[in-house]
């Protein structure tokens, strides 16, 4: 099963329900743009590529939804459910990305309305489609890099659910095990949302690939201990210089990995490159519900004192100085990235 | 009220569960002292120096338990319970300095059995009161490098409830706070036992202190955006060369407050220094149950997958290098500490 999928007798779009994983698999349905970017903005759907793909499928929807006859009408109707779908979550690229991409078929768009909400459905299709074979190229490179024996420390969630199927950095980790190689894998549980212990946990159940949940304060002892060979994460937003925007924490592990020479790979497809952004810092970078810090217990028991505040800040930058190699979907580039990351995406 | 006191009516050792705090602040007492070695272990009691002076408190105890009649006998009595009582937990040398110390009055002792009982309590309540008087002393020279208008990161819990009263590092922010100093206090929530969360957060509310939690792995992020002029952390052992094994995470916070320029400082009373450890790396980290990790609900449902499997190292080791000073009684020591900190620490 894949976490979006289109389906075509009922003309929705089907997604997984990720804030409630691994305790129930629930899959729920949206005929509506509307409904689709609460869920990108709630995490009903997450992850970098994921949300690209369930916003154009959104696009999809907003031209069936659309009463409009003509093109003209169907256009500016298709225009608001982008504003709305744009704005569903800032950092992660691939959602203006993938909507872009939807727009370049919209815009210069001569035939018939009915033609054209057809081409939009194939068009995210063809996303969804292309995403998982692009997760599989990625995942053919980076598992190149992955030894026989090797304990991989993983950040968030980067698997099958944070796609349309496959995976980015888990599906690296994915490749190499089903190579045959011995992989283990210490999970970073990945505070606030949990979707290290969560999600990645529950899809290397999945795979049969061994693992152990670590909080994320102890990804340094660990490496220090050389417990660990490969350090691994996804990205929302890579920087012109290989700067890299992902789940808050990736940036204090990668300090980690650097400080004690352990290579750390950023895995993501080139869609999450954003060659308009010199440098990490431009980023903008989402602040989130206090909630969901606060809102844990233990023993089922409240944890925080009443009326604490908190911040949660959800991604960070890690500085490119920190990251070992990126591994696309056209190869692993290497440093100096400001040179060569540029060159192999506009290749 | 203390965290640690002695009932002198019912001659029992009184201490807060810091287990239930926020939720419930409840007094346990105890009049056996494997109860205080099992309440060391299960952390009703934590912090280095509450253990240190709770085990010397568990010395008194295991004297009044003593049937013993004469001198001999109570010292075989209180050999068994310096046993126990040192192997509750491995890492706070605190906890042996305490019961080092209590020994160097055992052994030579040449009185009657019943003095040398009247004497471990005195000796107990004595390193009681010191511990309240070091912490104020270590806060005055701490205070001294906190400036209107910082906010600083915090890790672990190190105030009241971690020593008999007062706090060493959140005693340095209460010090700075009561001269009138203007501070706002980054609380790490301290995965997986949360004692940012429960306990730091708590006491802050106490002492009116503004703060706000953060994720631990946020800590990184705040100091790239400029957020924080200061990081504060506690120890539970020193070695000679100033490497500090502290809470789980603090290695990690230390790089990231490095990378960006924040000074880190680690504040203990110098009955933290171990001088027989060359280095950190010699420190025995403890490693506590899985469950720690794997027990937490959110919206009281339980997070990770069944069957997953954890990791749960207590504490790291933060090399001296990554270290601006080390806050003590004795005065702030700056680099290079394996010549500072043995000079100040046998002066």
């Amino acid at each position: 099963m894949r976490s979006i999928e289109w389906d075509d007798q009922n003309h929705r779009l089907m997604m997984i329900d990720q804030r409630i994983l691994p305790g129930q698999l629930e899959v729920l349905s949206f005929d509506r743009y509307q409904a689709v970017a609460e869920a990108i903005t709630t995490m009903v759907v997450r992850g970098a590529p994921a949300i690209g793909v369930a916003a154009a499928f959104g696009m999809a929807l907003a031209g069936f939804q659309s009463g409009a006859h003509d093109l003209p009408g169907l256009k500016d109707d298709l225009a608001k459910a982008d504003d709305m779908l744009r704005a569903s979550r800032p950092t992660a690229v691939n959602l203006p990305w993938a909507l872009g991409r939807i727009n370049r078929l919209v815009q210069p768009f001569q035939g018939s309305a009915a033609l054209l909400r057809k081409r939009l459905l194939e068009e995210a299709q063809a996303m969804a489609e292309e995403d998982v074979a692009t997760n599989r190229r990625i995942s053919e490179f980076g598992a190149v890099l992955i030894n026989d024996g090797d304990t991989i420390i993983h950040h968030c969630n980067t698997g099958a659910l944070a796609t349309v199927d496959w995976g980015t950095a888990l599906g690296v980790i994915r490749m190499a095990h089903e190579q045959g190689k011995r992989v283990h894998v210490l999970v970073d549980e990945t505070r606030p949302r949990l979707q290290g212990a969560r999600l990645t946990a529950w899809e290397l159940q999945q795979y049969g690939i061994p693992y152990e949940i670590i909080p994320d304060g102890a990804a340094g002892l660990m490496m220090r201990r050389g417990l660990a060979q490969k350090v691994l994460f996804g990205a929302d937003r890579v920087a012109a210089n290989g700067d890299v925007a992902n789940k808050i924490g990736t940036y204090m592990l990668a300090l980690a990995a650097y400080d004690n020479a352990v290579p750390a790979y950023a895995v993501f497809p080139t869609s999450t490159v954003d060659l308009t952004l010199g440098s990490g810092d431009q980023i903008p970078i989402e602040e989130r519900s206090q909630a969901e810090v606060l809102d844990i217990q233990v023993h089922h028991q409240p944890v925080m004192p009443q009326g604490a505040t908190a911040r949660n800040p959800a991604f960070d930058v890690t500085p490119h100085r920190l990251i070992a190699g990126l591994i696309t979907e056209k190869g692993v580039i290497y440093p100096p990235f400001h040179r060569n990351l540029p060159e192999i995406i506009l290749r």
